[in-house]
């Protein structure tokens, strides 16, 4: 690129690196920044810094937060009872958006992968087994539904029965909206086998 | 998004900003920043202000670059006599990654609208002039194909021919590899008038 001078080449080399942003939209977005009002950019660069700077794990549930226990860790609304065990922050935020989930989380940052070496021990398990010898009902495993998702979920299951506390996983099925045609095999098995009466 | 802390949301709100990134994809790249190492974040972060504060206008050419002169106008390779008017740099980098054009460019930074109530006088067209002064032999006229890049075109063919120096416009035409089936009436027809002897 030496048709661009240092500096824009090497705002288009950093943006390209991040995920799903290639040569090109790398590019757009380097004159769009450089284009911005300055407050903008500054306000832009120093989000991006200090959100790495000052984010870390909540003390409790591990999610991602800049304080040392998370906004729904702290809330008196939540029923603290009620453990949902979810892979990662942005997972806990999609159940977030149902607006109807008024338990707790637990982020594990990771699931359980023989094929990446990643094993029980490098997700946050024992951090859930520390909340588990509290006051809990309810461990929800709301894991992916892949190979991953899966193992973890079963792994997590088979440690916790023996404390007697609740155990349950989030159902596998139709989406809503979906159009049974253009469903795969296995989905469409496990919606039968999980069928509810009407 | 309460369920995200402060710091977080505000990272995820400034990258929302940026063009073609829906509030999914700056959550994504939100948790993907503050999942990276910590250098790697700095000089992202570093990047984005050094750009925007260095980064100005070329005084030959009116480019975007951090040097007064930018690389291509202070090149000794080039042909000076010759300069292509793009409407902004993304279309010199367009021309420049073809490797086959010698001569240097003159940036207008827009292109006259009407519409959006650009004129002459609110992209650099004077500066072209200033440069027509010296020893020039030829304007390319490399506007986009739309009505702002044509109007602007026509405009800038008319101010120069009365003073001797050559002016051409890149040819109109169907795209290499392009299917003629698919392409509309306007373009077939200037492929048609454009047509050259074999």
């Amino acid at each position: 690129m030496d048709y661009f001078s240092s500096q824009i080449s090497r705002l288009i080399e950093e943006l390209s690196r991040l995920p799903g942003v290639g040569a090109k939209s790398a590019q757009r977005l380097a004159f769009h920044i450089i284009g911005m009002p300055k407050e903008q950019v500054e306000s832009l660069s120093n989000a991006i810094r200090d959100a790495k700077e000052n984010v870390h794990y909540c003390k409790c549930c591990c999610t991602l937060t800049d304080d040392d226990i998370c906004p729904i860790c702290k809330s008196e609304k939540r029923n603290h009872k009620q453990i949902m065990v979810v892979e990662n922050t942005r997972d806990l935020a999609a159940y977030e958006k149902t607006q109807k989930y008024e338990g707790v989380y637990h982020v594990l940052h990771g699931a359980i992968s023989p094929m990446l070496g990643i094993g029980p021990a490098d997700i946050r398990l024992k951090e859930l087994m520390v909340r588990l010898e509290g006051d809990v009902e309810e461990v929800i495993i709301a894991t992916n539904s892949s190979l991953e998702g899966e193992t973890t979920a079963m792994y997590i299951s088979k440690l916790i029965k023996p404390t007697g506390i609740k155990v349950s996983r989030i159902a596998s099925g139709v989406p809503v909206g979906g159009d049974l045609e253009y469903i795969d095999e296995v989905t469409l098995l496990r919606a039968l086998e999980g069928r509810v009466e009407l």
